[in-house]
């Protein structure tokens, strides 16, 4: 076996030498250009998922090995569920919902926080010419923000908060911007703030007076803190609907009452469909370069892993293959 | 003043002396036949909605008194949300959420465990000869149960579990499985999951090795108890939906990652309109008179109260106008 260089989660967080893996029938060897932390990367070390291997959900490579010789030398992306492809939900369209699934970095699949990673040649996604690995490795979660419409209808003109200035709420408001809702932006990091005010988007500090209550068709909690959920049923209107992002490891607690009374829809939405994210990035709708705050190499994922947990940051990626990329 | 009876709460219940009150322009006086005790009720008595007055929002009465003189006589039911008719809520046809509302026996309204009770009369609707008293009584939770079906589409086969085998999940089962639903009512108490039975509603007993997990398109909460929520999101699948009916005094606290990562849709619902439950009550399509437990006279409302606790019982009714129900 030939070693590899990956981010191994064991309890403790270290980057480990380990055998390379070999792609299966169906499935390539993808070498990993880009890898992006998310906030789930950083659940998982507090316990989220009790997951134990190489870490890492989203990335853009190119297939080095396989059997299916077509995908071979192809610059790709990858969706994150691996799924059997035989059960009810598979054959019904929700693969990502198959209860036997992997899920790449999280769920009993290794991740793509390593020089190489294998996944079924099924998940990946070519990557246009036109899109750079620096926006391409924000495929995943842009797909994760984008699934909101797919999960209900946003008309033009809705009235959506979205809560968090993260990567992830920075993502959500821009597609939804792009759809047409008027979108409020609330969080508490000015630069991000502005940054949203320079693609048009209305934002709000949380904290100053704030938008009055009920005056949202749809929150969006994009926040990844449980604490956010009281504020959410706060702003969102009578039979409006509060669109649930963030996974947290702990249990969150709120005033049902609320949800019932009021006639909320509370709708959980997680991962989305990659093709409608690559066309989003291709067609230049959505802004991702400003989200990136720092690139490290793979060696120091541990340390970049560290650096991603002060809420200034927005995205940081990881570059197996030693690319630098500038930030902004 | 004539002064009336009435089942008062201030902190302590008690049958009180009180001033019959006066229907204003546009209202109705309407004496009591008969009203209902609901899970609502119980929770105003541990502090929820800090509710103070005469308690009771499940009625059927008479009016005896208006401007309004086509009213007169006539044998009525009424919605229980008095809304300002004003705003953007009453405008687009969602006064139950207006936000200045009163509800009556509920928020800062008398209620209609009393001798006699005013409500506007756009509140009110006829009640067909062919629905007698003891069904009437029965339209304000019926409507509840039936809300569902304005809030979601639930398509004949849909498999739907309804969690709780009080009063509101017996409602909520039959308007299900006349909609024709496959519908599974999980309770606890042998003679009221025989009940749904004898109806054609297949019943399981909570804590038998019961149905498996993610087995449901819908699961409807009417338990009354924040401690359901878990089994629910048990019982629902991916993408499901899990309505929930019961309104607590205390906040439920649950693990909002299986919301996400399963993308269930948590739907809280409260009021429906009265016009399909009548029209359901007056077709025949769903049971209530073996709902009855037990009827007691207005001055026993304390009693009653007490004696609804009891989870082996069913619906109770006050009987303000001293009219005998045969319970069954």
């Amino acid at each position: 076996m030939i070693p590899m260089k990956a981010l191994y989660f064991d309890g403790r967080l270290a980057v480990r030498e380990v055998d390379t893996p070999q792609p299966g029938a169906g499935e390539a060897l993808i070498q990993v250009m880009l890898a992006g932390i998310c906030g789930t990367d950083r659940e998982i070390l507090k316990g989220y998922s009790g997951f134990r291997g190489i870490l890492g959900h989203e990335f853009v490579g190119r297939v080095v090995e396989s059997a299916e010789k077509k995908w071979l030398g192809k610059r790709v992306v990858g969706e994150i569920n691996v799924s059997c492809g035989a059960c009810d939900f598979c054959l019904w369209g929700r693969g990502r919902h198959c209860p036997t699934r992997t899920v790449m970095g999280i769920v009993n699949r290794d991740g793509a926080f390593a020089e190489y990673v294998v996944l079924p040649v099924i998940n990946l996604h070519e990557v246009p010419k036109s899109i750079p690995d620096e926006a391409a490795v924000f495929v995943e979660p842009l797909a994760a923000a984008a699934e909101i419409l797919e999960q209900m209808k946003i008309l033009p003109g809705t009235h959506v908060a979205v809560l968090g200035d993260g990567c992830l709420g920075l993502l959500v408001a821009q597609v939804l911007h792009h759809a047409q809702a008027r979108v409020t932006l609330i969080g508490k990091h000015r630069a991000k703030l502005d940054l949203a005010r320079s693609w048009g988007i209305t934002a709000a500090c949380r904290g100053d007076a704030g938008p009055p209550a009920h005056s949202f068709n749809v929150v969006v909690e994009a926040t990844g803190s449980p604490r956010a959920l009281d504020e959410a049923f706060r702003l969102v209107e009578p039979r409006g609907t509060l669109v649930m992002k963030s996974t947290f490891h702990q249990p969150a607690q709120f005033d049902t009452a609320q949800l019932v009374v009021n006639e909320v829809t509370l709708m959980g939405s997680r991962c989305g469909n990659f093709p409608p994210a690559l066309d989003l990035l291709r067609r230049g709708h959505v802004k991702v370069r400003p989200l990136i705050s720092k690139t490290f190499p793979l060696e120091a994922g541990a340390e970049a892993l560290n650096y991603s947990e002060t809420s200034t940051r927005l995205k940081i990626l990881l570059a197996p293959a030693g690319k630098v990329i500038v930030p902004g």
